[in-house]
């Protein structure tokens, strides 16, 4: 018989529901336990569906270990992408000496990830409430971004509003790059006020009922001069031509082409110095890679970003995602806040 | 020529100050890279101190792999609680073949840990900086626990205030677990509404210039029965206990107990189902665990939390946390909200 340990806690929540920040579940064809520790006695028997669940002494991974063996089972098959060479040697430590050497093996391919990767109907439900709930956010947000107000002040409202309108958090550190700081991908919100005149990149997600939402809006103080206008055309039509190659079949490599393909006719691709986009559920990064030679196939049920940008250093960036689930008559856009240049 | 593969982001951070979410410093004796990707070009040359930063074309990883071999160096040791398998897979993978054996090998003890563990006058400082600031919150908070208002909305008004006080963003989930709910060690903040009469646990930290916060207060809606008043004081007693016996050799184990041995009087100790603390500084959870027989010795510029508590399953709970660095002279309270109990 052969078994499974996850300890990653998104697969963890995903399989059977807990939510805690330490858990091991130990899955064979027969039963299925979750170890977790003494903080969760009563939290861990409210959340988890379809396995046992066993309260630590000492060490929840050490007492899943020592369960599988004891299970029966003759092999275990471990996480690679998520198992440390440090817990490794915890598990192999568990087990009894004829054992160490083979009981536990990598998985050959990412079984839980491939599970998530593919959202069901009531999954793509929820994420669907999370997409809608960024783009409300979005308008809300607007008349907070004014010169001269700092960029961490129109986070907090941003976060103020995500919370009030029932997120259980952000999926990731907000994003709000102003002025020269937009040719920052990841500029995280900071001390520096909004300019009179200048691009203003917006790029967060809630969670929602455990599952992440992710948009990026660039807006503009005062009136865009013609490089600004001319490289948001263009980004706007990678991002469009990326969402218009989105159909079952089609490989990730191809989206991201799509993309590129536009800002290279601009003669901008210089400056998408990223990929294209990235799945998300459970987690805000997951499975598939929506990038540059990626042959991963979209199948119906997938929700990946799209979000390609420009950045051009001590000048302005500029980038523009949605959220889109790929259905089987092709991309369907989660995040519906319109998307040409809005001047403030 | 020995090497070093840091690849771990906050220890990453605390090396060489770079904060974005992909990288791979590579040091030796002679000379240390560290390895981002092309979203990061701008921040990362900015930030980056004491290393060459290099932006990977593919993957920072396989690029400070490659760049390791070239260095000349005969070993590299890499973190084995943070390397993931899958990792090491491809870190052998960038070698030629005949180094792939013994090349990486697994740092023997945490050394980048070690020097996190201890802080300097300045992390001190900042540390300090980030408590008050929990401080603050603390008091701001007090006026928006009402009973009907939903656990979220506190947690939302409390994130705000973060934000508007220049957090860059909570350490943590905000807990605040109200009535029954407070016997949840870590019962996140939920639509739950606080009752008329009841304990609130609020837990919560920020993370202001890089380095995290963590405090907890129990607070009392109404007058609290007498079983209710007696495990506060308790409670209490056992973190003053733990407090006053922080100091400079004394072991985690120690700290630990004197906590234990209060509650352990007042036939309590059943209930005390966590650890008594863990240290806090970059990271919001980083060594030493402040838990049952652990012998790491405190040292002067160590900075821990204190935070007994007692859950009592469909009843009540009752947690109360400072954080304290670790002085010559004995433990020094970074946190000084006061500690009676609150009644609301």
């Amino acid at each position: 018989m052969e078994a499974m340990l996850i300890t990653h806690l998104p697969d963890v929540r995903y399989l059977c529901g807990f939510t805690g920040s330490n858990a091991a579940l130990a899955v064979t064809a027969k039963s299925a336990a979750m170890f977790t520790d003494g903080r969760y006695t009563s939290q861990a028997k409210i959340e988890t569906q379809g396995a046992r669940v066993v309260i630590a002494e000492k060490s929840a991974l050490r007492e899943a270990c020592a369960w599988l063996e004891k299970s029966g089972a003759t092999r275990a098959y471990f996480d690679p992408e998520h198992t440390t060479f440090f817990s490794l040697e915890i598990m192999r430590d568990m087990l009894s000496k004829g054992k160490r050497r083979s009981f536990f093996q990598p998985l050959k391919k990412p079984a839980v990830s491939e599970l998530r990767m593919v959202k069901d109907a009531d999954e793509l439900l929820l994420m669907e409430k999370a997409a809608l709930l960024g783009c409300e956010l979005f308008h809300a947000i607007l008349p907070h971004i004014q010169a001269g107000v700092p960029e961490q002040e129109i986070a907090a409202d941003l976060e103020f509003f995500a919370r009030s309108l029932g997120a259980e958090g952000m999926s990731f550190e907000t994003i709000v790059a102003s002025g020269k700081r937009s040719a920052f991908p990841h500029g995280r919100a900071s001390a520096a006020k909004v300019p009179a005149r200048g691009f203003v990149t917006l790029d967060f997600g809630v969670i929602l009922n455990g599952y992440c939402s992710d948009m990026t809006r660039t807006v503009h103080m005062g009136k865009p001069g013609q490089p600004e206008q001319f490289a948001y055309d263009a980004v706007l039509e990678a991002q469009e031509a990326a969402v218009a190659a989105v159909k079952p079949g089609a490989t990730c490599g191809e989206v991201d082409e799509a993309a590129r393909n536009v800002l290279r006719k601009a003669k901008l691709d210089k400056y998408f110095t990223h990929s294209t986009g990235h799945g998300v559920g459970v987690e805000i990064h997951e499975p598939p890679r929506v990038a540059k030679e990626q042959e991963q196939k979209l199948q119906p049920g997938m929700v990946i970003t799209i979000e390609p940008g420009v950045y051009i250093d001590g000048k302005f960036g500029i980038r523009i995602e949605d959220m889109i689930a790929v259905t089987k008559s092709g991309g369907k856009i989660l995040t519906p806040s319109p998307k040409a240049l809005i001047q403030l």
